[in-house]
């Protein structure tokens, strides 16, 4: 299916890793719909990832970037212009990672050299990426900028961690630079709040297999899956949701606003 | 612009009454995007609209329906699945009415009978739309319905009146029916809370105008007009937000995220 | 424990049924607060009712009061201030049933005869109550209302039925009157939404056990019980928030903020 | 007026810069109800305020603390116990900096390096306050843990900078913290979300003063003060407010629920 949605749409897509993450399958559903992007991603990230083939598949152009470096994202900025041909109409950041899940510290135990790290990394990105775009006067009016955030920034997962820390001041972020980037560049920011998926990232938090599965059964439409996550990121990026900004958006089968679904209330009548 | 989003697709539309009312921007939307549909109003809305004019544009028939009425709603969707040749991809709900408000009783002054009608028309009818869609499994596997509600339904506008409380109830409606709608028929269940908008509705309220051009100094990027509104509205529609249920959707340029513009501050800084 | 935190204060208290009513507990610790009150209930809920011995412990009077009747809730309103001398302070709002669930109807096929009478006692009853205090000028300055709510007014537990709509019609209600009671008379007003409570009026509900025992598994701090409700309403009446208003305020030892706990995750994880 | 609310109870008290700021009110209403506690503060700002004069007012010890050092917080907890004679029932969180909004640097103008340092102090120094405490297992069961914070983090403000996104941050681990304190010690934490309020350290934020004006016009009780603050966390540190956690209090006279007030609309009608 594909309707052309993204005609002559020109964008930046970080975080594709492999064929399961959200951003593979966006960048596809993007291609399919006839935007135009860069591909970009940690210089480590890259070599784990199968990026090229994700690049070669689109007819894209890879540029590298430390979603941390002032220096790397301003690059990217130029670069990205520079290959597309003009000013910038989507940008998704799809960049998340806690160094204390990996070292497997509990959240009360939290190592803030670690915490500082995947801060830096998970939320403050998103604040450098739109600084990058906002002094380069980068975007396109009416340009559309996406983040990838959870549920864990409203109520608390245990597994979670600090990323629910991250994404609360990520979502932040996309309020905060959404009112500046509206007010003088009439460019949209929100954050779509996506089911758990069972990308490579996800991998890493303990239990997730059984949360997803929990997290199924809440669902009254069941989880949101990464190809019905790019096709929904699309519609933000198409010009049929020019005055969304600002927002959250739960992209999760229902989770968010259901207190309990029969399956789960079922489970403990015994 | 047209992208045959809504090929295929049938549905039933509700409450447009002449062109500047947002079911009407949207049928036509609608209908340049390839989705056919029945025209539904109450009979004395019908007398005082356009509407006949609307159908002959968009191709469509008209069945009147009084929203309050179980009767006549169920007559409508079973003469919609004739017309349209099978059951319902996509609902509009476009019905609002404060008999307070046209009364000039204030809120502190409500006169009951005038509540319970209100209420009824602006609120129950949703539920009674969706109740005959269920009863008659006229949905189609991942269909979308829609109302359109505003922002007083968690925030008091001093004149919006007890519509803000009939909007609280439509948006609970539209949350726990898309459980049920969700886990049975697979149906997608979601509010739009739209930008106050300069319909023939809307200018029933006391200091409609000087509300709009605040909303619009307080917006990012302005208020959300009703074309824009018919546009979002389509990718609700569509096939790309299948697992957006459930959900209140800010459609307002930033309004709901703002908490003070500079415009706003400005004037009260001398 | 007794701080004489409501000392000299006057209130009226609805809903107190028998001994597990959260409206009984709160009455009791209101009077052990030195507060005085009236108490009143439905004529036919007081025949039910042990609400002639709560009067006695505290030395009460009774007034009936169909809180649909717009002119008992007038009476009430007169006869209070001249039993307790002078204007109120305080007011417990704790009134709730749904015909729909009492009959067995599913929230899917309402009978909206019963929709609209829960919907009035429930819900309106609260707006009819405040709008008889208010054109009486009975609440004293700095006086506080409270309602008790519960959360499936923002998200859907599938046997709560039509009260879910009841309960976000009823907290619109806070938000809205106590815009114009802040304004006109510097009272608040505000919603507390409990944790389900073993009442005699919760057992209606069906499976009310098990989600007793699901929503305490899923509380960090465990369900509040209703004298923790008792105990919290008094803080709302004292003048030690004076500046609390227009809120719905979550009682539920963490549970609206709790994505999932341990204990539930566990129970998905063979 | 005091109720000794307090009695017996002891706690931590950070932020108390001067006779204006909410921790010194809160500090001098604690006393009066009883409680006792320890005093701390960064000692760069102790040497510019006044704090001495706090403490001996109110017969308490000053211990001072970088709240971003982990050395100096753990060395504090050891300290208020020595002092008060045991485990601790109570903490306030009262302290916030932007480096970004000292230096005149605008929200899409940050210095990261600032960035940092802001939200070390203002957002991770709670969670740092709050790992010292659980892992020398120093709070009492019921305990009660409270940070400041402001609504900047739900809706943009334009002045208010990086703060809004320490704020989201800060309030996330409220929730996350809350959800682990609550399952393993019983001990709630919360923040109250408070006006703006004239203390020395709010005058550094551009156009303060027009902002609490169009505050107070938009709350329809008024902007809460200082006092009122204090008074409404000794309720949340009571024992009467057992069940309330993981929660972000609205104190603010109304205005986080109200779209627009009757001024504010009127100032824009002409």
């Amino acid at each position: 299916m594909s309707f052309n949605l993204l005609k002559g749409k020109k964008g930046i897509i970080f975080g594709a890793l492999d064929a399961n993450s959200i951003a593979w399958k966006t960048a596809e559903t993007i291609h399919a719909e006839g935007g135009t992007f860069v591909l970009t991603n940690a210089p480590i990230a890259m070599r784990m990832g199968q990026i090229d083939e994700l690049a070669k598949k689109t007819g894209s152009k890879i540029v590298p970037a430390d979603a941390t470096s002032v220096e790397d994202l301003d690059n990217l900025v130029t670069q990205a212009m520079e290959i597309l041909g003009g000013k910038i109409d989507f940008v998704l950041h799809a960049i998340g990672m806690s160094v204390n899940v990996r070292k497997g510290r509990d959240y009360t135990d939290e190592k803030y050299d670690f915490t500082t790290k995947g801060w830096d990394v998970s939320a403050l990105s998103f604040h450098k990426v739109m600084q990058s775009l906002y002094k380069a006067d980068a975007m396109n009016e009416w340009g559309s900028i996406v983040a990838l955030t959870y549920m864990a920034a409203q109520r608390t997962f245990p597994d979670y961690n600090d990323m629910a820390d991250n994404k609360a001041y990520l979502e932040s972020v996309a309020r905060s630079f959404g009112y500046f980037f509206g007010k003088e560049k009439k460019v949209r920011v929100n954050t779509i709040s996506q089911s758990p998926t069972a990308t490579t990232a996800g991998q890493g938090v303990k239990g997730f297999n059984s949360f997803i599965s929990y997290a199924d059964k809440m669902s009254p439409l069941g989880n949101a899956t990464a190809q019905d996550c790019a096709d929904y990121t699309v519609t933000l990026f198409s010009d049929l949701t020019k005055k969304v900004t600002m927002q959250n958006l739960f992209h999760d089968g229902g989770f968010s606003n259901t207190g309990v679904s029969q399956e789960i209330i079922d489970s403990f009548s015994d």
